[in-house]
Formats: structure tokens, sequence, C-alpha cells
């Protein structure tokens, strides 16, 4: 099978190019040991309990008694600093800022071996829901234009340290590529009346073919340009630009789908690393009509290399339709 | 140091934030074998001299008689066929096309342990000449509207084989991030009646701070807005959108400080991984006032993770003005 598919919300071109691969199940990792298999506590892990670093360090815990389930601290080693004015600065052709913003640690449970595909629904939620809180905080800040939550989940991922965190960065810029994407919905919506990623749910769930799960609220799918194996999209299926006006509800119907779906990867494809990212509007310039929320998952089981770096276009070694029955057909209990 | 740049021909922003690094050469690499320390010839390899594949996979050797120095041929695994139609399809929202255009690999020299840092600029000329050839060749191909050339040097780039290849891949589609380049090239031009790209090389050569090594025809420097450690542009001074209408002296000049640049990485930091890239207009719209063609170097000594990919915004823990001077001081003889 040999395609090049257009993402309808992005435009972004991808080459489908199966004949170079494999089965899906051929994307099963080797790894010894999965991250469930790592011990409860680790005496010399910053994150664990009994090692929290100082109260100001603290930004909140929840609960907010007892012991903690989910704790957000800063950032020790940030890339962007929480004080300071947002300066711009021009010098010939150049223009820079001070790097201002928030880079915060979400710590997703006490314990080391744990992993959103082996947590409760509850306890994904908790971490939803500190995202969610922190989020609005930092949102207060008119400083800040952009946020974004992501995990790291692995070594190929891009994490340094094992125990499951996440993290937010609050940016005092929108990114280009986050205007290029608002740009494309925005003429979406003009040519059409409707919201690009509210259609695309709708085309997903009529045709199914690559629909991983879904819920009373959010429908898990391999996009149909997908730009690599097993990634995913997790999509409300009410219409909203801004993941900080979710309902507690659908923190919680996010929880499900989304611990549903890492539970497909990582007892089919033996936890393979991977990052989710949260994307919601920039703050201040939420589209309300055109812009959608979304999660998305990408596990790192290829490589991107010089084509993608020239071209920013992906070979897709794997045909989204088959990657979503074999995310189907996992048992996940 | 914590800043955020814009790349003014790019738009994009990045991240500098220093204090969560390291100097310059704590990015040496700790690989056992460096690319020389291969033996020169392995009989299981598909590229060594000896193992050449059959004649009609075969587009091109240089020189025509003799041993050859450099090979094309098609890929084995090809991302994208070379026969039949440019059709494309449409059904609901989706948007595809046949995956039909190029993908050659360039063998870029006989001896298995041979790479572009330690060969001789004649070596490195002819391959870029045979760039240029397949180039032109498969730019007479109606379908393909996009070339692009790219290396991935070791397991980190993305490679999958030893031996020193390249790689060129004819695309049937303009990719968006190209578009979204020129684009951004194009109102730089109307703006301001010059090439951004000329007027950056203009303000590199004035500054110097971040020139890495310049001769005749090229320019070689750490961009304002590098999106990663020693991440290098090599831009031609001649105003050209076209790799494809450089002279065989700038093929020659080309060689030239590109090994050089490699010399500076492969012995400085220890032969770290990398890809290159040859970055030119597309061929149907060359944006003749605007666009201007460039290579760019991608040490791999830092990884892209969920920020990256929720954002489209790279975090660099580097300072570009350090790493050029890391790189000028490095003796390459």
């Amino acid at each position: 099978m040999y395609q090049i598919r257009q993402n309808i919300a992005t435009k972004e071109w991808v080459v489908i190019a199966t004949s170079r691969a494999r089965r899906a199940q051929e994307f099963t990792q080797t790894k010894e040991r999965l991250s469930g298999d790592r011990p409860e506590w680790d005496a010399a892990c910053p994150f664990c309990p009994g090692n929290e670093e100082p109260a100001p360090i603290e930004q909140m815990r929840l609960p907010a008694e007892g012991p903690w389930q989910v704790r957000v601290v800063l950032n020790k080693y940030p890339a962007l600093l929480p004080e300071g004015p947002r300066v711009r600065h021009f010098a010939g052709i150049y223009r820079w800022m001070s790097g201002v913003g928030g880079h915060e640690v979400v710590i997703e449970a006490p314990r080391h071996n744990w992993c959103m595909a082996l947590g409760t629904v509850e306890e994904v939620t908790q971490t939803l829901t500190a995202f969610q809180m922190r989020g609005l905080c930092l949102a207060q800040d008119p400083r800040i234009e952009q946020i974004i939550w992501f995990e790291n989940h692995g070594l190929e991922a891009g994490t340094s340290l094992d125990h499951p965190h996440a993290q937010i960065v609050a940016l005092p810029v929108v990114p280009y590529h986050i205007r290029c994407r608002a740009e494309e919905a925005r003429r979406y919506f003009d040519d059409t009346g409707v919201c690009v990623y509210c259609q695309m749910v709708e085309e997903e769930l009529a045709s199914g073919e690559r629909v991983i799960a879904a819920n009373r609220d959010f429908v898990a799918f391999i996009p149909f340009a997908a730009f690599s194996p097993f990634h995913t999209w997790i999509v409300p299926r009410r219409h909203n630009p801004d993941f900080l006006a979710a309902s507690a509800e659908e923190l919680s119907a996010l929880a499900d789908i989304l611990r549903n779906v890492l539970r497909r990867l990582y007892f089919g494809l033996r936890d393979p690393d991977y990052n989710y990212v949260i994307r919601s509007a920039p703050l201040r310039d939420v589209g309300r009509e055109y812009m959608h929320w979304y999660a998305t998952i990408i596990p790192h089981v290829t490589k991107a290399a010089g084509f993608e770096m020239g071209s920013g276009m992906f070979i897709n070694p794997a045909l989204p339709e088959e990657s979503a029955a074999f995310l189907r057909a996992v048992e996940v209990g």
C-alpha cells in the first residue's frame, strides 16, 4: 500500500508505505523491564514519598489533606523562569524575548512503578484535574499566551526520570505551529461553517474503521493521516476550544478513555515509550467556533529522520486502519 | 540565560535555556566505536564493492568507467513507487493520492568506514554532483513537485545500515511545512524587497559570533534561533532558490564547507549522529526572488519530546554563540 494522505485539520501530508513494514504486532517492544516491573518505591527517587522537596517548590497536591495522590512542583531545571517581565527585544533583523513563563512537573502518583495504563480511572482523573487546576492558575498570568500539557514516558520519549510524571509549560508567546493550525481550522470554518475537528469525529464514528474506543464524551481514533504507527487522537464530542473549560464529567471520561488506549498499548505492544499531549487553543485568542481541544498519544515505535526534518512530512510504515484494528482487539479487561 | 528567540526566516520560536545545560564539550558522545573505526570492507554489507545489486537497480555511478566512487540505486524498500499515475482521491472529508515518486539511495563511497568528515573534498563533491544529477533527472518527471536530499548518520539519526549513504526522495506534492516557509519568505520579500536568507547571511557575516566557517561561495553558521545544539545552516552567498541550479564551483565549495563543519563535529564531539538535509524550493514554483536553497546539519545530541510535539517549538539547552565558538575552536587540519 503506497498512499500519501492529507490530515484535513492540519493540512499536513503523510506517506503511508506499508510494504516497508511489518504487521502491527511487529512493533511490539523488546524491553526487559516494563514500567510496572519497577519497585514501588525507590529511595534515590526525588519524586517518591519521603523525598519531597521543601514547600516553596510545591504548587499543589491532591488530595489537599492526608497522603498525596498527585503533586505539582516547580521544575528544578526549568525551560522558562517564573519571575520577571515579558520584554521583547529587537536587534538588526533578530527578535527575541525574555524567557519567562511556567514550567511545572506533575508527579502523577506516589508509586514509582505507576503509569496511566496501570492506574485506576480515579487516579488518572486526579492527574487531569491537577492539569486543569494548575492551567487555570497559570492562565491568570497576563504574560502567558499558551499552555502545553505533556508526558514523556520512557527513554525514547525523552524522559530522564522513571517516576511517573507529566509537565506543564506556560509560554509567553503563541507557537508558530499552533498559529498555523488555528489558521487552517479558521479557513475550514469559513469555507464550510463547521469545526473541522467536529467533522472528523463525525466521519470517524460513521466509518468506525479507525476508532479504538469511545465513551459518552470522547472518541479515540487513529487519524486517517496518522504520522506514525498507533498515533492516536482523543477528541471530545462537545465542541470546545479550551481544555480549561472541560467539565468535571469530561475530565473523568477523558481519564477513562486515555487509560483505555494506554492499556491497549501497554499490553498489546509491551509498554512502548510514548508522549501524550493536550492541545488546547491559545489563551487570548480561542477561536471559539473553529478550534477544538484534544489529547494525542504518540508511541515511539519508529524514528523520525532526515526526510522528516527536510520535508516536515512523515513516513508511516503502518496502515492506520490496521493499527486501529490491532489496538481494538487487545484484551484490556 | 533564558530567552525565546525567533527565526526570522521560518517565524518559529525556540526556547534557549542554558541553565538546564552543560557546556558545549559536555555534548561529547560516549560511543565506543566511531564511524572511522569500522572495517573498510564488510562481506555482509549490501553496499560494499562486490555485493552490488543487479543493473536495473543502479541509476548512475561516478566515475562512469573504472571502479566506482559513488553509486545511486533505487531504494529496495521505497516510501514511494517509481511507476504509476499521480491520482488524487476524495472520499467524504478525506483526501489522498497515489504514493508515486522517487526514493533513491546514494552510496557515498565504496569504503564501509567512510564518512564525509573523513573523506576528501573531491569525494564529497562527487556525492553532491550525484545529488544534483539525479535531481535534474527526477525533476523531468511531471509528477514530481519537490525533492529532498538527506543523510541519516548513525542510529539516533534513524539509519539502519552502517555503510555511508544518503537518500533522495522525490515527492508528488509540496509538503505543508515547505509551503509555510515559502509563504513567510514571500511576506518578508513583499515587506522589505530583499530575500530573508540573503539578509541573514549578511547579518551573520557582520556579527561573526555565530559563524563556524566561510568560503568563497558559502557561509556556515549556527542560526540565531537554532533549535538544538550545533544545529547548523550552510547558505550559499549567491541568491538562488534552486539546488539544481548550483554551479559546479558551488558544489565543490559546498563539499569543502560541509566537510569542514562535519569534521568539527566528528573530532570535537566524537562523531555524533546527525542528519543533513538540502532544502531547495518546490520545483514548479520556485519563488525566484524570495526562496534560497541551503543545507542544514542537525546533530542528535538532545532528544525532542512531548513539548516539541505539542508546541512545534524546541528547547535548546545550548547558547548558539557558545556552540559556534566551540566548533570554531576545533582543530580540523
